[in-house]
């Protein structure tokens, strides 16, 4: 029998592996700094879960099944329902504000294609029970500092908007329900179309002329400066809510020092239906890349899931799309794996390798031990493969002397030590 | 809507979550002293993975299902198939041998009850290509180091035996096919009856009184020192190899030092039924727990799945039954959540708080900052619900005398400090 992985997943071998543990427990330090607890919750959930709020889209996409016990369950597409539901489980006791992370695998059953995959790694950071700005800053802050201490520096950019930007203009042209809707997804993906192709879908949605132009128009604004525009497409209440809410945003992001690294950008509105207000998308400046990542407030999910009204906010990184940006910025880690130590085995003295295996591995080294009898030269071609710093060389002849050798794997420079140092 | 999780799988809150990463944490180091390499598998395969040597009870308890392409997938109950696979695909460029480790979620559809659940998480370690007892050896020292590291001392045993004790001796009875399956997978589970339903569940497979004493007899073996009385109940070149390879793998435990920790248990045979030879279980001595964790020798499974015939030794060990073995021992890390800083605002001062959290971050420290606009008391409860140890008191009237206020949230002592010490 030969067998493959399913299309979409992916293995990892320990070059690739110890890259990615770099990368996520550089972000899980950052996470700590930044008072963000860790959480972990279950990676298969009821369906149900999924499909009051998060929208058809991610229904759709969803690796789902009855289980043996006829329930209707799904391996977890997103997090934040799962979050949801253990915050309200145990909003009683919970110091409020909660900021929570969690590093969860997650499946969507997409077309696999670069950057994005049908199981994915997406550390998740949100902030429930703050109302204010105070909270999107403080998450568009630690997301800059992430991906500074990743290595990044002028690679990526913040496109922030509030959903009332485009619901009040939708508004203000007097679309609701189903075709509201369709707009708003229309919009969220505007991007990844040609702008004579977001047109032609408008058209499609029942818009005329006129409304095309009109959003066409607006979301083509670009930067804080553009927020004073707003109000010649809608001056209802809620743009006015949706503007007022980004220059208390713009004046929080100034506060951190991160206003540079963030433009407002109405286009952004987001996929996932339970999103409320400011939503926010990281892109590289190179802009061929999807979102490496976004998020945004979702101030009646809490609700929704029985819980006392508590607003939240919240986002997520792809690994995938993380990983790409990084490398192509020449910030990936090294692939190489390390080994301190190779303790080789030269004759029937088995037991004193041991103990010098053991030993060093006591002072903290990382050491491996020949197991499988080679040859002399076998065994320091093997030490070389694993990319061994030393190799130190037990041999039956050096031990009647009370000697061990020590070789630089990469001088090739040897000496020879006293046993007792390694015992 | 008021949902819940499913049955048999588990909501980490923050305590509870730091205090498992620390204990992952520390069994991935330990890991890394020994030379394990880490390496990731997806978490969903074709269930024809599982179907060639897993053996039913495995496949019967899976979470499987067909996916939207009409795949029939399971979500991975155990990590060696894959891990199997991986090497598959790339023998010829790989060093051998291999140790590799993986610390992956796993499902099973059981019974959930104390220490065995449906999502678990299950360290897994092992080596490919050593045919010695040396590999195995080398594997029981490292579970020996690991289990000290996370601070356990006498509480536990390895109960070690050889597939080849109890087969020769079915041979000798002359079993074979499903029959002596089934006296296998008796033998497995006999330490979870009394004595009597072990009797009557052999009788049940068809042996004879004699064949059931005899039995019975072989599997109340312990010790070392007994592996010279196996010959007492059959003297085939099965059991005779079986024997031999026990007595070298007794010698290289006494070379690591762990020989004390260590007994000979002819009763251990292990469940999957691609194990070969040597196989092993962690028990906690009280013996009230399940197996700690088990693996063994599975020499036959690379060639199985398309590869270059290699030998191979692995084990896994469950996250549950670690936790309450480690619980009992009082040896289970703090489930207290740490902070090291909270800031708190009074007043129009965000801009200088925010810094002032800025550069504590930058040092290294956990530090959460006011978003709620509370009191000042409002906020000092927070701290102290949040676990801070300090808190950077952020107000306007010391501000306008360039100070700072540091409370220690344990003594309760405060200081004022000059507010450059903090920006």
């Amino acid at each position: 029998m030969d067998f493959e992985s399913l299309k979409g997943f992916r293995d990892f071998y320990p070059g690739e592996m110890q890259a990615r543990r770099r990368v996520l427990n550089q972000v899980r330090e950052t996470a700590h700094h930044y008072g963000f607890q860790e959480i972990g919750a279950p990676s298969l959930e009821p369906m149900e879960l999924y499909e009051v709020k998060s929208g058809e889209e991610i229904v759709e996409e969803t690796f789902s099944f009855e289980d043996r016990g006829g329930r209707h369950v799904t391996l977890t597409p997103e997090l934040t329902p799962s979050l949801v539901r253990m915050y309200v489980a145990r909003e009683q006791e919970l110091a409020k504000p909660v900021k929570w992370f969690s590093v969860p695998k997650l499946w969507r059953y997409e077309q696999p294609q670069s950057g994005r995959l049908r199981e994915f790694v997406q550390p998740n950071f949100d902030v429930l029970g703050v109302e204010g700005v105070e909270a999107d800053a403080e998450l568009i802050s630690f997301a800059d500092t992430m991906l500074r201490n990743l290595g990044l520096d002028d690679e990526y950019v913040f496109r922030v908007s509030h959903r009332g930007v485009v619901q009040g203009v939708v508004e203000e042209l007097g679309l609701e329900g189903e075709q509201a809707q369709r707009v708003y997804r229309e919009v969220d993906k505007s991007e990844r179309f040609g702008r004579e192709e977001f047109r032609e879908r408008l058209r499609e949605a029942g818009l005329d002329d006129d409304e095309v132009e009109n959003l066409v128009s607006l979301t083509r604004l670009r930067g804080f400066d553009e927020l004073s525009s707003v109000k010649d497409y809608a001056s209802n209440r809620r743009t006015r809510e949706a503007v007022q809410e980004l220059e208390g945003l713009r004046d929080a992001l100034e506060g951190y020092g991160v206003l540079d690294t963030c433009t407002f950008d109405p286009s952004i509105v987001r996929g996932l239906d339970y999103y409320t207000g400011v939503v926010f998308e990281c892109f590289d400046v190179e802009g061929d890349l999807r979102a490496i990542f976004g998020g945004g407030r979702y101030d009646d999910l809490v609700e929704e899931f029985g819980g006392t009204p508590t607003p939240a906010v919240g986002f997520g990184v792809g690994d995938a799309t993380l990983e790409l940006l990084l490398r192509r910025a020449g910030e990936w880690p090294s692939e190489d794996v390390e080994l301190d130590y190779y303790v080789a085995v030269i004759g029937d003295v088995r037991e004193t390798a041991v103990r010098v295996a053991d030993n060093l591995r006591r002072e903290g080294h990382r050491v491996d031990i020949e197991m499988r009898g080679r040859s002399f030269t076998g065994q320091l071609e093997h030490a070389d493969a694993l990319g061994a710093d030393k190799t130190v060389v037990v041999g039956e002849r050096d031990l009647s002397d009370d000697v061990l050798t020590v070789k630089d794997m990469e001088s090739g420079d040897q000496r020879q030590v006293d046993v007792e140092e390694y015992l």
